[in-house]
């Protein structure tokens, strides 16, 4: 998908959201369980119910390999069904990865060439060998970790690299990657403050920016700084959506919180267009 | 399993050999390809031929993932058939991942737990909150990235953090997390001339060291500068043992290799004891 038509979808549906699908067998309503594939049925409904009010659905991979090849399967099943019902929508496998050379060329191909993703998180930790394999796929996007949502953040992303923070170093340099126009970067909207920073550094880029909701950021902080003149950005919620209920009314009632999202983000929009 | 397990490991076979298993099936013998899993079959046939030579195996999980399910499940097989053979056996899974709370101790299950991996290799960037999960994990072990061996580590590990090197920041910001004495640390050999700086900082870690011989690291090097009272190092090869040869000799043509380089690391050994 190319990011043109990621901004089409956000026009017409008035929406930025992305939800996480961070399934959960021990959080997902009881009657599931008997299913073939839990994780699946959970999945499809909450896609079936919420597709036109997201543009982006992002699996976290941690909840699928916990579940080992059937979780696995699970995945690649729900990337296929997105791609099947609701072909415009962005899906972003959040796997973290990060390894180098033809080792994260293997990574690459599995999310985006066997499951059909059309981007996947990376760790910058290794530098450029292991930002580029991913890159290198020009159809794809590659959303690379800057300034994380999480206390861990302090430890590094926050530190002072020879006169600018840790995750400033990230922006700056991976631009400097071959098909660094394949780039996107993660931002916590914790931090809402430093997206004035970060856009002087990557005007342009999309941001993908978790923690709103659950974990404190203010979604009229995230646009006022971050959001640039192709919109610019992606926020996720997944907890907040995805368990609102526990009982059979769980797709509805996902779809109810993703409404509320929806329409703030309708406002957000409204302003700049 | 324990250190003093592993430590008694490396006096017995007179070895500190790591073999990679890095299997892909556009490079292993075509007669595999039969097999109703080749990867396992290659896996195994390596295993039989190896494990008396060296005291660890570390299979990238990239090249499982490249095969979806299928491989997830090779995966897993392998894991479980060196415990079954070869029960003293210390297994790593080099997965790199970083992610934070709930969602790192998902990762941590899936290869601690439901795999069994003695240990998994894990990402420092997004800091504490990413790394506690996975030393939460009493009887195994956390291999935290700290300098890599590829050229990409100049992007950010070798730049000053606040006076002192990205990676010296990880080794010592880490050993102050909670439950610190279940980390080990890869570091690459092609740097070996920092092992002495690093053994400042980590006197007592177990290092996990890539890249002798392919990737250019001398052992003899990386013996002087980072053993320690305990041996302290983990010396991997993945390419030139298990690739030795394409051919239906390819389990024993990969025995001869390891066992030029446990003769090299008896004779190290001998040094200190």
């Amino acid at each position: 998908m190319t990011i043109e038509q990621l901004i089409t979808q956000i026009h017409k549906k008035r929406s930025f959201l992305c939800i996480g699908l961070d399934t959960d067998l021990e959080k997902i309503p009881a009657h599931l369980l008997d299913e073939d594939d839990p994780i699946f049925a959970f999945n499809k409904a909450i896609i079936d119910a919420t597709h036109h009010l997201c543009v982006a659905y992002k699996p976290n991979t941690a909840f699928y390999e916990a579940y080992g090849s059937k979780g696995w399967d699970a995945l690649s099943k729900t990337a296929a069904y997105i791609k099947e019902i609701a072909p415009e929508i962005f899906t972003i496998a959040d796997a973290k990865r990060g390894d180098i050379g033809n080792t994260a060329t293997r990574y690459a191909k599995a999310f985006f060439e066997d499951m059909s993703f059309d981007a996947v998180t990376v760790a910058p930790y290794m530098g450029r060998d292991s930002v580029e394999p991913f890159l290198a796929f020009n159809t794809k996007h590659t959303i690379l970790l800057a300034l994380t949502s999480n206390q861990g953040a302090y430890d590094y992303q926050l530190r002072d690299v020879e006169g600018r923070k840790m995750f400033e170093r990230v922006l700056e340099t991976s631009m400097k990657y071959q098909n660094s126009e394949n780039l996107m970067f993660v931002v916590g909207a914790t931090k809402a403050e430093f997206l004035l920073e970060i856009r002087k550094l990557v005007p342009d880029q999309f941001l993908l920016v978790p923690g709103v909701g659950a974990q404190g950021g203010s979604l009229e902080e995230v646009c006022k700084y971050g959001m640039n003149k192709n919109i610019g950005l992606l926020v996720n919620s997944s907890r907040g959506i995805i368990y609102a209920s526990g009982d059979v009314d769980f797709a509805s009632a996902a779809a109810a919180k993703a409404t509320d999202l929806q329409k703030l983000m309708a406002v957000e929009l409204a302003k700049i267009t």
